[in-house]
């Protein structure tokens, strides 16, 4: 346990230990304090409220879990050095730095890499502000000399789900998706250089995969949600065939070009892209102008699931039927259509969560639990959905 | 009770009915969705990471126990008639269009009049699209016919402070701001039409009253906070002077002048804000460069308390030895000093809260509960605080 | 809704409504008040220590719920009588009247007839004293005109199991048993007479399955728990061998025998249970002697679950092998061996929990969730355990 | 931190880690286990129906804050040694053993002697089967050598106040009784050898003794609960005048003759009082019948509160007025009459809670926070109660 340099409240995990040395110089940099200003859910919270909670405040509950199961590792006999001890915590709690505003809509669209990537390259600009980072990079490859500490930080049962699950749901009131953390904590375990859970935790792991459906379900496939999120990605291609682009957005595109986009990368945060929504609320361009004001004024696509593919065109069709004509010129872009998937649980041939039976013995969990079964493999469902018609004259005048 | 049209699922009440008719026209209305783009602890998240909420999840809490309360009224015989239930609701959730961003800390610099005057001017805005809000301002301005509900929107026991008090304690993690609202809802009465409590509710309107201490000087003044809120209004007196101010801003002030600047004010939300700050870093008047930095890298002023204001000028003197010369032309910008205050119960002639005895009698609270008397009064604090001389440096590069 | 005559303060739901009339007739009737000195988990706490609830405060809390559900259904167009409305409540507050001390362990034992046949003569009994209860009845024998209140009391998902679950959940700590109550009392619909889930309330009433079957291995079929109330049935046997027995249960059984025995069995609570086993500390019949010790110092049988029925023989053979001489003609007494089992979820032809679907269809779970079928069939495990041979011997000192 | 043997599943701390060594051979010790059949609120259920919980329970949560104190302090550079670590646990564990069943209305009525006393004698006997305890005597005797772990096992702001309060208010479900103890604990300090908060926590502590204030007259000096626990004193009374005494408690008192009473002692716990109860039902003392009655089938005092002494006597004769004739020559039974007391807050010169102040400097409470002064001395009411005459036949017959 590293000497403890300040504590923070958080309404999720209680009091927050923040650790004296390299934790708080990486917590401090303007890298870092980004995270401030990326919401976690972007905009689920059309639909939750309450779901305004940030990049920043996961990465410190992450922080917070790994820092816990260290020490509940420590008190089963798992010591590490404080270096490794320090670059675990800073693995957790820069592990999203590589994210740009609202991810789960944009991912991909402001660079044409992957926020990993982006992530990577980061963490070398902030190597050279606190020193040497490369234990931190090695234990998200994968090649860190203790694999356990990789699982733990990315792995079926790692951290980041465990606090992006029950803080997604504290924050957006879903209480289907509160999950014990402590106890799976208290119950993780290392076997054969894995990262095991001691049999008795076998029933809160369970849980925590039933969980993640429910929160699926519930939150981030959630009809309002997907409605909202579609919004965004539409706004945004629309934005990239407008004659006028914001003078930022231009820089970064040129920049990326010439490959020294980051700087432009990390002055783009949801407040930037909030501020061009507002401006483009008169563009020139309709699709633009009406999607902006849809954002702004909380108008999702709103949307249907459908049991096949093939239902999907008479939907369509029926939506356009209620169309007014001034739209008609523009109506793919009031018109969204896709699939949506989520796969709970994912045990595959050496890649399953592992339980640790009292006689000292490994076994996979879909042996141990094959009720769980019903879960994995993926569940697909096909969306269709359009702007309300009655909502499109007042978002094209 | 009004028909349901829509729950909507919060984290602190759990779930909230939303009834069908004008209270959902209104929540659709672009004036009330702008509430989303409007923190309602501003950058109390500098110190409480979690405290992201909104004024738009406010004002359905408002919304909610206004409608709790009704019911509970209704309960003891008081009953009202539709239109009268409909505009308690709307003067509970419209209770703060008026706000701009950032108005603990900007109140009265976007416009010079308070956030009620600009309230009620939006308030005759909204009229024009949903329909006559008379009552709703009649409500607001303690001229309705009903006097105790006008008490239950704006009054010592109001449902917006209670809303407020749990929700900044509930998304803090500060434990001790949480209210039993459940149980002063439950026994607020009315008697000579006035609002009351009943006796068995006495603890908990004392408790109440507690913790709006506790809340002041654990979030509301604290030092952190005070720090954080300053930046921002040091921020903005530095952009008046800069040379080149945001075309939107300087738009604001025109019309100010020309007595029409509503509209560019609902364009003015937190995100315009914070991307003002952003494209501020590299002006070039130096103290607005710094602020600018300072707010997005998150150096807020290092605040401490001084039991006397004689106390205030040594302490400046001893800031101002460390301060790197680069600075010095400055200094007056990093510098603040002032006086907190707050007044946790202030019960006055004819000005208390009142309890309601089992048999029957009405008695201010102050007679009931002497020893709140020591809570009575203003609280007084002097402060003074600078910028980490350490950090100032980069900051002004 | 009835008219409100008292509130209760209760941890899990918050207050509690107590209406006037009957109800609170029922309440106040040493029928009812028994269950004050009747745990819901029995020796349950032995292993969760906060588990000491009372079958009283559940009956509350069922009471509370059938309300919330009325209230529910009500603002669906779904209304009844007062007379109807109060019967629900009875029945509710009722349900459970017929059972005596520690029923997980000793149901039968007292009297040879179920806790159902008991209640249902105690139901005639109370009816004396605050008139007739044919209607409730009817709700408990599934006889009445409105079946979906059938159904509400006793069903696949009723206010029982919906109130026990969370109860128990929060008493015992085990946040794997918390279901969001209050949702799923939301979406209760009634569709063609029967009890139905609205569509959007699916998820929860999943939830609410898996949580059934977590709590049966987290708590009702935990190892610890089933040692305990083994030990409590086998002191029981020992108790009707020994010589001597507590004159009330004598008299019990011999008023049994001439079948008026409802007099004793109302005295005999899980008090006088414990100052028997008290009272037989001293008993001459050394397992008698023992078991009570055993209770009273909590020293459970230590249960092992065994993959196949045919490791039973084994492990018997090993810990007898560990026993003291002194203890060897009492062998029989100091080890059980058994099967543990249970079903969270069984869908039949007709007998499934039903979904409203958006549409006006009535769906089957099991059709509409087929994952959950990994979860109907029943679960069976054996196990076998003993009393720790060295505390043998301080037992039968 | 001692190495963990168990952990265990608690509502209110969530898990407690049980350490391995004499703290585990302590726990399973029957004087230890009997704490399981003492009810830490007594009769307050009657008020509160989830207030089932046992000293049993609240001697873990003791044991649990105080290895999290001792915790904290560690993280502060205060070491003990591994004895000295145990001790202070087992301070904790033990601190209620001399307690007997119903302690709020019989202290000092089974054994002339105060819990102090006999918790004392019981550590002897306790020490025969764990070894010697004078570190721990020492510790409750306020004799060791560290000053300030005597302050955590029992000051102004010890562990046994900490988790009644909060354990108390969970099972009530009185939310004005949440303190947040984690908060306390992590502000915890030594100056000067004496335990002190540090400034940051001086809020959490004002908090703490407001609670206090609110939980006194929320629960332990709400009305109903004095009426149902004089019910228990004036039964117990009753019991001692009736010509046939159980026999248990005749052995008790005969022994208490000869100064060995304690083996008796130990057999009375709460079920042992029930059994009694149940047995005087039919008893011949007419008073003794009644009152068995009254607390059987719930018919506590019904208490008020006057304002002055000389309000009680014609308070009585009111209520004599409306006495049935049969209950004439017992009246003085079915009356009460007294004062009730409390006082949240008692510093006085040296007996203050003390605040560390980030200069290091040591402040009395009462210095730091005037206002807290009104809730210093001694609140005093007076009261006056009957049975209700209507249940007065019924009881009596």
């Amino acid at each position: 346990m590293l000497p403890t340099a300040k504590i923070v409240n958080d309404p999720v995990h209680g009091f927050i230990r923040l650790p004296e040395g390299r934790v708080m110089a990486a917590l401090s940099h303007p890298i870092v304090q980004r995270l401030r200003r990326l919401s976690q859910l972007g905009l689920a919270q059309f639909i939750y409220p309450g779901a305004t909670h940030t990049r920043f405040a996961h990465a410190l509950g992450v922080l917070h879990l790994a820092d816990e199961a260290l020490l509940s590792l420590q008190g089963k006999g798992i010591s590490l050095s404080q270096e490794t001890w320090e670059a675990v915590l800073l693995a957790a709690l820069l592990h999203d730095i590589g994210h740009g505003p609202f991810s789960h809509s944009l991912e991909g669209s402001l660079l044409p890499i992957s926020h990993e990537v982006v992530g990577t390259q980061l963490l070398q600009l902030l190597a050279k502000d606190i020193g040497d980072l490369s234990e931190v990079e090695s234990l998200w490859k994968g090649t860190h000399s203790h694999p356990f500490l990789c699982e733990l930080i990315a792995g079926q049962v790692d951290v980041d789900r465990l606090d992006y699950l029950v803080r997604d749901s504290f924050f957006t009131g879903v209480q289907e998706g509160l999950v014990g953390t402590e106890r799976l904590i208290y119950t993780l375990s290392v076997a054969e250089q894995k990262l095991a859970i001691e049999e008795k935790g076998q029933t809160s792991v369970e849980k925590f995969i039933v969980t993640r459906r429910f929160m699926y379900w519930q939150v981030y496939l959630h009809k309002g949600v997907l409605g909202a999120e579609w919004l965004l990605r539409r706004w945004w291609e629309a934005l990239q065939r407008a004659e006028e682009k914001p003078p930022l957005l231009r820089r970064l595109q040129d920049d990326a070009v010439a490959g020294e986009s980051l700087e432009a990368f990390l002055q783009i945060d949801e407040a930037t892209v909030w501020s061009w929504i507002q401006e483009s609320t008169e563009a020139r361009f309709p699709p633009l102008r009406a999607l902006s004001r849809a954002l702004l004024w909380r108008i999702p696509y709103k949307i249907h699931y459908v049991e096949e593919a093939s239902q999907m065109a008479k939907k369509k069709e029926e939506w356009l039927g209620k169309f007014p004509s001034a739209a008609q010129p523009w109506v793919e872009w009031f018109w969204v259509e896709g699939t949506a998937e989520n796969e709970a649980y994912k045990p595959t041939e050496g890649e399953d969560i592992y339980i640790l039976t009292k006689e000292g013995k490994v076994c996979p969990l879909a042996e141990r639990a094959p009720w769980l079964r019903g879960l994995s493999g993926p569940m697909k469902r096909f969306f269709v959905g359009g702007i309300p018609s009655a909502s499109l004259e007042s978002l094209l005048r």
